[in-house]
């Protein structure tokens, strides 16, 4: 293969592939390239894990499981258990976050030695693209690398939008809302989305006065909107105040002025959460089908390239760019890929949305079920409701699957892997499914 | 169709299918057959739902979730929650689990009103089977019946040992264990089984001080051994007295003798709960492929054709005998049924094991991570361990897939879709499993 004849003599050594960014791109196409023989280097100039692991999908799921844990020990009654005086404690859930986080990341460091991966932490900068027959040169820390692939894998930032008066107010990121050991007695978050909506969700249930804020016309842009609207209605009735189309003017220390169809109106807030999305880190990445930029010898895979913001997409999007220069033909598909929102009950989504086949002019058949069809959801979700929403193509293929209610996130792959397949409603539905088990509702359901 | 044509000029109403027996088996027969058309009628001599519903699978699940929502909030200070004096009220427990199984048999009541179903309260006897171009004949509650076609799903009976001095003693079965409402102060449960570990680890999470009889080796026949052998010791750990390859001899009152490596000793216990196993009500019922008997407008589906005795079987082979009265040429595959052990955590098992395909002398190569590779499984179990096992074939396809983990239950049937569909090993990582969840685990062995 080519990437082992290229060198520029003036490299001691030369890496089959360098990897700048450690997250769950970065560790994911070191680890299998390390695996299959290719001498490999990690940049990170944060820490192994990257968003994901250190301050996002790891820490927020630790926080709501403690927080779900919290409401199964106050809500114990339901299921003829009691107990008194149910209480959280902030500072010892983050410190439980932060070991959790230190376990993962320290599994990753183990697993890249393991792959025989050499791991350099610093930022680090491509010096020359190399031209198909020299290697690229890569600063990091003052020293030169040089390597034959590049894999760029730096992620994304949060989106910090010109709001006046935001500049001058301290507010938090999910970075900082990560950290915080007191519970604020008031939060307004900006951008209902998935993060904003989890953290809403988390706050609420340690008693914050919760409002969220959101310019679209329902939370969590790009899910099932109904399924968007119903945790909403839930999430109101625990005590959220929800701002739809709603804008922020200014912010003003804990005064916020949102406009609404035309009405400008202030808001209180002891917190700001500012979470309106992320963006790539760098704009303008382009990418072909096996991740491959414009540059051959340059390939970039997760946050950075802008699809789907997701680890479980860049995981895949590492496997194709590793398999690519292994000399693999398989190509990245975009059609399955799973959206959870972690709140409790949770959301899972895959494949198309009503909203989106509409836009497209696909014809489609909707089938629903309430959660209750399973007897397991019954028996584990007191006075519990949810939905199970499949959308259908007019010859049986699957389009889309969406769920309200746990454990969604757990049981979405099963349709991801069907709508990947093209496995169709009737075959799925002649799968056998374990009894009893909420995933029953799939096959109920189809 | 032929089953429109035949009668017997002396009934006024012929039907095209009789199902004696409403379990899991009978009501989804019912269901199918009555949305497709199908004259149908349903007897049951108890009550609808069968034992999975009234005694079987949907009150233990009540139970354990009660039992584990009892755990959670004793050990909530894992996950920096604190609560006081945690206990629980049996008789509230019995009482909600009654109300599930109330719920759940209105709900399928419901069901076969809306697919035109008649249901029959009382014990049917077959009068005579028909010749194929006459009726048969049904009698139930003094009333005859004709029907063209038969199908018998009159389930399973719990087996009773003639052990010496049982038939003087006092013992539950799993149907008195599920009516129970004081705690006994010990429980001897002969049988190691599904049913006998899931009601052990319910009784011991209530204090019970619970002794496991078992004749085989290793509890959970059937299930791959490492895993039985790891739940058997977390329940070990938590006092549970297991005894392997032991033989109860004789029982008087609360003193059981038993036999190990030809050794007797006795055993005393407060009350006993007899479960070694299940078998079908009528025996050398046999069946094709279709689920037809010899008698080719008899049908027999779930626990009376003994092949596995578990619900979701029942449902399956209910499809299939339907779908081939409806004309259909659906083949029954038994490749793919999960087996789960409801326990916290949870075993969950597809596929063959180790065990098997080394008595089939079948070659394969065994992939093992611990659970703790999930971040989100580290996240939601403290402390807690686990196993992902999968065992491939020398071509990469799956052969058997063993989790012990929460949420294994809800999982297994990934892998299940992957053994029956023949997706290969390499294909199934290739799927994009949502993160963080617990089903990233099969990603990640494989």
């Amino acid at each position: 293969m080519d990437y082992f004849c290229k060198s520029n003599i003036k490299f001691m050594n030369i890496y089959d592939l360098a990897i700048i960014g450690a997250g769950p791109a970065g560790y994911t196409a070191a680890e299998l390239a390390g695996k299959n023989g290719l001498k490999t280097i990690l940049f990170e100039k944060n820490n192994l894990g990257g968003v994901c692991l250190n301050e996002g999908c790891i820490p927020t799921k630790t926080l709501l499981y403690s927080a779900k844990v919290f409401q199964t020990a106050r809500d114990a009654s339901k299921y003829a258990i009691s107990c008194e005086n149910v209480a959280f404690d902030l500072p010892k859930i983050i410190a439980r976050k932060n070991k959790i986080v230190r376990k993962l990341t320290a599994g990753i460091r183990v697993k890249m030695n393991e792959a025989g991966i050499e791991t350099v932490i610093g930022e680090a900068t491509v010096k020359t693209k190399g031209d198909g027959r020299t290697a690229m040169e890569i600063e990091c820390n003052g020293q030169v690398y040089a390597a034959n692939k590049l894999l760029l894998c730096t992620g994304s930032e949060t989106i910090v939008p010109p709001i006046t008066g935001l500049k001058d107010t301290a507010f938090w990121t999910s970075r900082e809302a990560l950290e915080n050991r007191e519970v604020p007695e008031s939060l307004l978050i900006i951008g209902g989305g998935v993060i904003g909506i989890e953290f809403a969700s988390f706050f609420n249930t340690l008693g914050t006065k919760v409002i969220v804020v959101e310019m679209q016309d329902e939370i969590l842009q790009g899910i099932e909107k109904e399924l968007s609207a119903l945790l909403r209605n839930e999430l109101a009735r625990r005590g959220i105040e929800f701002h739809l189309s709603a804008k922020v003017v200014s912010v003003s220390g804990g005064q916020i002025e949102i406009e609404k169809a035309g009405e400008k109106s202030v808001l209180e807030t002891s917190k700001i959460l500012l979470s309106v999305g992320r963006k790539p880190v760098s704009t303008g990445v382009k990418v072909n089908e096996y991740m491959q930029t414009t540059h051959p010898d340059i390939y970039a895979c997760g946050d950075i390239t802008g699809f789907s913001l997701l680890a479980h997409t860049a995981v895949r999007e590492a496997e194709i760019a590793v398999g690519h220069i292994l000399g693999k033909s398989a190509k990245m598909s975009y059609k399955a890929i799973p959206g959870v929102i972690y709140t409790n009950p949770e959301i899972a989504s895959v494949g198309k949305t009503e909203e989106a086949l509409q836009s497209e002019n696909i014809a489609y058949t909707v089938k629903r079920l309430p959660m209750a069809y399973s007897g397991r959801f019954v028996a584990e979700n007191e006075q519990g409701n949810g939905v199970c929403k499949i959308i259908e193509s007019e010859d049986g293929a699957i389009l889309g699957v969406h769920i309200f209610g746990n454990p969604a996130s757990e049981i979405i792959v099963i349709a991801g892997i069907a709508i990947e397949k093209g496995i169709k409603a009737e075959e799925l539905k002649a799968m056998i499914f374990p009894h009893p088990t909420v995933g029953e509702i799939i096959k109920e359901t189809l």
